[in-house]
Parts: structure tokens; sequence; C-alpha cells
């Protein structure tokens, strides 16, 4: 793979795949191709992905898929916040259509299986449905979201929230890119406009409900050896920002008895922040990522730290009970320490929790397959908790290799992709 | 203070000064106009000092100090390591020497005090006896070391070692500094050579004992609110650098149970650390003051923790003990967590223990002029630990103010900087 030239996806997916998998008119050589032909727009050194978001990479991708929708007999529609949409009739097309899909833009050196992964298993279902003549009862649409990741802005979701209608537009156009364009330039380069991204809210009356496939982007369907698995809702981060305040000093002239180290209250913080998560949920994380000292010299005691907790979990309730546990511990620690301590919530996104009727549906989906039926949280956010916040949704998460993600070494071998089709399939079925 | 031309050190210093404590031929204004006059070279825009070692304004400095050695009366010599030696007959002229001094180079924005009061107070002796008509039975000569700090090559106290002939010249030909110039360019560019570097050492037979008067750079005079203090022994500092190595992994999408996190780890390390010197000696300190991690972002668990304990003692086995006990804990600490450490040796200096019947003359000095005699550790390093290692040596330090020091914010009163004065010249005499 260090010849850029001789990069090929198709042959890697195909390297390993037998054709098992293929059947009811699911081709994993067809799902190889596009994942092929996508990965080489925007293609990096490393034999990554570089398609930020309302770059002309991701245009050019949205514009390939769309060629693709269209030959798979899909009415094709761009929205004004870039957004593509590919519908298929219903027999009863006045009825609210089920969505599906993903988005197609990158990090700036991801990988090839993080979005486009979701938007070609919802167009290989159509390709599947077409082949055995099957036509749904209510309207299908394939979606490509613009601009799910953020790499751009340093914050994402803006094709699921301009269709949604939530996120402030205001706060948008204040936005500016690592270029140093504005939100409204960057719209302009691709054709779009600030008037046509407030146009794309939708009527939501049309709308059922969203599916979306993703790659799992941890590790524990890995440890399980299942192809693909049931999101059971997805984590809303609290990230909040703690300053640890105490009093530099030289570290040889100031005894340990007088000394107000920040880093040593820090630390007994970070070790027991790291156990309240368990007390509360099952599902809940609490991490310490980002950590900066200061003055950060070999032989002066620290005299500040400012650090970074994430905390997520599935349910509201259970999440805002850890950051109140983390929030409370951090003044604990510093009255017994003696120091100051400062926080500063940054972002508390809710978490989306996936309704239990539909877990159930996507349930028996896998058992008609003969398939073991695996749940677990997405601790990653998602266009699906966009749209989450005002319609019904429904995940299914792709094995993931070392949990891997945002990087080029990202991978999901082509059969349990081609497994996840066909679950994806057969819930898509059953929902009729 | 904030326009640079009106900064007046002598000024500040006499401000909050009343001759009190003059006498016995010590002059406080003669000390506060010397101190000034060496504040104006290298002078920088936040009225700090700025002399690199071997730089023209150290050499400024000691030119301008020769010059009043001179005045003085005495006999002026400067070696080839750039060291200058002012020296004062004894009435017995072959009897081995008293020396007394320190240095004039600083840190790159550095303080007025440190380094420049040990070489003044020595003359201000010197002063005062003349002016008394007092002459020592064994010669005293007053020194001034080149490059104490070692600011130009991360590393000093290279004029000490040139004249103990100490320290491996293969390492220090070796040496680049910031500018890219190496060790002997740095000497060419103000009239040495590597030659006479080497020919700097002294034979040792010439010299009693070496006294050195500097600031404390903590805090412990100014709580105990004395003038100056006896100083037990200088601490030998070892640095070593611990490599915590886990698994990365998303914030989110990693279950608790399943993390290698090394910031937690890494954080029980530092928690724990802090609490092994006061079970091993009264004067030991740890501190952990420099880290960095790996990836550092937000929502990634920690792949890696680099971070440097700094331990020092005055005693080699106490401080060696504490070493033991922090590389078994980090042994300990990895196990725990399942994940590997690494650690890396970077400095072991040996501590320099000031024996107790130099200490009980001191104390003795003390006594005789009506002070407190207080004794305390020095954590930072110091000519006199150099010479130290093969000569009796004894240390003063006088009160800091917040201890502070390599700073331009460094300051010590000059009724503290004139008692001090009297302590070592009343030392000096009882050692005769």
């Amino acid at each position: 793979m260090s010849d850029e030239n001789s990069f090929s996806l198709k042959e890697l997916l195909l390297n390993d795949y037998n054709g098992q998998q293929d059947g009811d008119g699911v081709s994993g050589n067809r799902l190889a191709e596009r994942l092929d032909a996508i990965s080489k727009i925007g293609l990096t050194e490393d034999n990554g992905s570089n398609r930020p978001g309302f770059s002309h990479e991701e245009k050019q991708a949205k514009d390939l898929v769309a060629k693709w929708m269209e030959e798979a007999g899909l009415e094709v529609r761009h929205d004004g916040a870039g957004n593509v949409f590919g519908r298929l009739a219903g027999k009863q097309n006045d009825a609210k259509a089920i969505m599906s899909g993903s988005h197609v833009d990158s990090v700036p050196n991801g990988g090839h299986f993080d979005g486009v992964l979701g938007v070609l298993s919802a167009l290989e279902v159509v390709e599947a449905w077409k082949e055995t003549g099957y036509q749904p009862e209510k309207p299908f649409e394939v979606v490509i979201f613009s601009d799910e990741e953020g790499a751009r802005f340093n914050g994402g979701l803006h094709g699921s929230e301009g269709m949604m209608g939530t996120g402030d537009i205001n706060e948008k156009l204040e936005l500016t890119d690592t270029n140093g364009l504005r939100f409204a330039e960057v719209l302009e380069d691709v054709g779009l406009s600030v008037e046509g991204y407030k146009a794309s809210k939708r009527n939501l009356d049309e709308l059922e409900m969203f599916v979306e496939v993703h790659i799992e982007q941890g590790k524990r369907l890995e440890k399980e050896n299942l192809p693909c698995g049931i999101v059971t809702g997805i984590a809303g981060p609290s990230w909040i920002e703690f300053t640890f305040s105490g009093e530099a000093g030289h570290a040889g002239n100031t005894p340990m008895n007088d000394r107000n180290d920040a880093l040593v209250a820090a630390s007994e913080f970070i070790f027991e922040t790291e156990k309240i998560p368990s007390q509360v949920s099952d599902s809940a994380v609490a991490t310490i990522g980002k950590l900066h000292v200061k003055p950060n010299g070999v032989n002066v005691i620290p005299g500040e730290v400012k650090l970074y907790v994430d905390i997520r979990d599935i349910y509201l309730d259970s999440r805002d009970e850890v950051v109140n546990r983390v929030l409370a511990l951090g003044d604990d620690i510093a009255k017994k320490h003696n120091i100051d301590v400062d926080h500063f919530v940054k972002m508390r996104v809710s978490p989306v929790p996936i309704a239990e009727e539909t877990q159930q549906l996507l349930e028996k989906s896998f058992q008609d397959k003969g398939m073991s039926a695996y749940k677990l949280p997405s601790g990653a956010g998602h266009d699906a908790q966009i749209v989450g916040g005002k319609l019904p949704i429904a995940m299914l998460f792709t094995k993931s290799k070392d949990g891997l993600s945002h990087n080029p070494e990202e991978w999901s071998d082509l059969a349990d992709c081609v497994q996840t089709v066909h679950v994806l399939k057969r819930f898509l079925e059953n929902a009729q």
C-alpha cells in the first residue's frame, strides 16, 4: 500500500470475500466497487480519505452517488444544504417515507467506511429490491447528509440540521473555517447559499423514520465476533473544562508540606473520576483526554492544570448524574488540596435513546436472518442523533477492525458490510 | 518601573533601607550602588537581567567587578575558563586560602540578585576589612565563576567545573548553544580558548574552603521572617523520564471496563509519588512538573503519557531511596492498570552535604551577631556544589521575596543582604 497508484480498496475488500454473503439481490462485488470508486475521490498519500464537508471532493462524491441513484431508478433531489435525496416510490406513495443513509464527507485523513458505508448500504437495498422485483408499500429515500464530520468548522452535522431545521443559523453564520472562510462563503464555493440552506428544512410530516448504518468505531462487535449490532441509543456528550490553580514554585526549594501542586490535585481528580461512571450506569463513560500543565517545566511545581472531561451516556438522567458527581468531585478535591478550581461546561448535547419497539423490530430482523442480535450503545455522534431529536430513528453498527476510525487504517470486512445490508433490508421490509 | 530609562535598582533598594544594618565597615549604600551598576548590564525590557554565560554582557560585568577588586587592593587574576579571582594577602600568605563568591551570569530574563549578591557580598567583606584595617591570617579570594546558570547550553556550572577539573571536556566540546555555536566558538567569542579552559584546573592544595552567599529561591526564610540562614547541604537532583503506554481509543465507544488509559495510570502514579519523600526523609522532595499526553484530544482516551519526576535530597542514601521507591511505584501501577511503563534516568547528580563542623562555625557566627541561626537545605544547584565535590564548603542563604528567582521580580531587601554580609564576615573571621 506504499505506492499510491497501486491502492485499490476493491482488491483489498474482495481479497478475503468469497461471495458467500451474496444473495436476495445484494451484491458484495457492487458494494466493493462503489466503496472503491468513492475512495478515489480525495485519496491521501496515506491512502486515506480527504473529503471535508462542503468541499469539491465531497460534492464530487455526492454527484457520483446521485448518478448511481438515478441509474437505480430513484428520483434525485438536491436541497439547499447540499443534502441529496434519492426517492423510490412506494405502492402507497403518499404514505410517510422511510429514510436511510449517512454522509460522504470525511475528516482530513480519514478512512473509507465512516459515512460512505451507510449511504451505499441504503442504496444497495434499493439495488437488491430492483433485482428481486420488490416494491415497498411506503416510499423509501436514500439520503446523503452534508458535512457530518465538521472537520471544516470544528463542528459538523450541518446537513442533517438543515433538513431538521435545528441548529442556530446565526451561530453558523459566525463560523470561520481553517482557511478563514465564513460559512456563507463556504456554501457559495460549492454552489449553495444561506437562503437555500435556510430553505432546506423539510416538512417532517413526510417522514416516518430514519435508519442509519455506520461502522462501530469501537471494539465491542469485534470482541463478540459479530458482523453487526443494534444500537440502543446515541450518547450525548458533555464536555467540561476544569482549571485547577495552585501555586508554582521551585521543585528543589519548596518543602513537600508547603506546596499547592495543581497537578497532584488534578491527578487525584482524574483517578477518582474514572470510578464514577460505573457507579451510575452500565453505558456511561467519562474520559479525560486532554490536559495541559503550566508552566510545564521539569523543576517547577505545577501552578495550573487545565483538563477536559468528556462524559457520555445514552440516557440523559444518568449522563447528568455523572456530570454532577464529577463537578462535586472537582470541588471536594480542590478543597482537600487547598487550591482553586473553576469549571466551564463547553458542550451539553442531549442523548438520543432508541425506542424499545424499534429495537425489537431490528431484533426480529436479525432473527429472520438467523443472526444473533447484539445490542450496544453509540458513544459517538451521528446524523441519526440530529434526526432523532424529532423523528423515530434506528441504527445498525458494522464491526470495525481494532475499533479504529478517522484514520486511513479504518477497516470493515466486506462480509460484515454485506451482512449489515441484509439486516437493513430485512428491517426495511419488516417496517412496511 | 514601566519606563525602562527610569529603572533604578539602587533607588528601589535604598527606598526601604534606613542604614541601621551598616557598621563594622559594611555599607548598604555601596552594596546597593554595585548591585545597581551590574543591573544596568544586560537590562531587559522587563527590568530583568540578560547576561548569558560567556556573553559580552557577562564579561562586562566581570570586568566591572574586577575594577572594584583592584580598587579594593586585591590582586586580580583571570583564568582560562573566564573565572575571575581577586586575592587579598593573608598575614600567613602561604597558608591555604579561603574563597568566597558566586557568579554574575543570568538566565535570559532573570533577576538582579541571583549570583551577583554572592560576589558582591564577598567583596563587601574585603571593603569592610579595608575600612577597619583588618587583615586575615589566611589569604582570602573573591571569585566570579563563569556561566553558572547554563542558559546558553542548557547546563551550566562551566566555570566552577573548570577550576575543579571536573566535568567531561569532550562532552562540553559537543555542546551547541541556542545560536548553533559550539562550545569552542563560544569561548573564542569572549577571548577564551579550549586550551585555556583545560588549563584553568587549579591546584586544590592552595584552597582551604569555599563559602557562597546566595538568595534562597524559596520561601522558608520569608516564613520564618529571618534575613539569612545556614545551608545544611545542596540537594542532588535525579530526573527520571517515565513513559506510560496504554491504548488510545474513542472516548464514546470504549466501555470503562475495556480501557487501558495511560492518563488514569499516570494520575495514580503522580498522586502516590507525592507521598513518598516524607516517608523517607524530612528534606527529600519529589516533583512532577512536566507532563505530556498523547494524542491529547478531548474525545480520545490517552494512549501515552510522558512525565518527568524531579527527586532531590541533600543525602545521597535517602535521595536514592526515594528514586528506588518511585521506580517501583511506576512498575506496580503499570501492572495494576495493565499498561506498559518505561523509565530513563536523565540526570543523577550527587548531593553535597555540608560538614557538621562548618555548620557549627556558621551557627557561632550567627550567635556572635545576636542573630537566630536557622538551618535549611538547598534544593537548587550552585557553584558550591561543584567545589564541594572536592573541598569543604559552606553556604548562606538570603531571604527571597515570595521565593521568586530566575525572574525580573526576584527581590531581596537590602537590610537582609547587609545582614548576610555581616554573618559572612564574622564566619570568615572565625575561620582564621
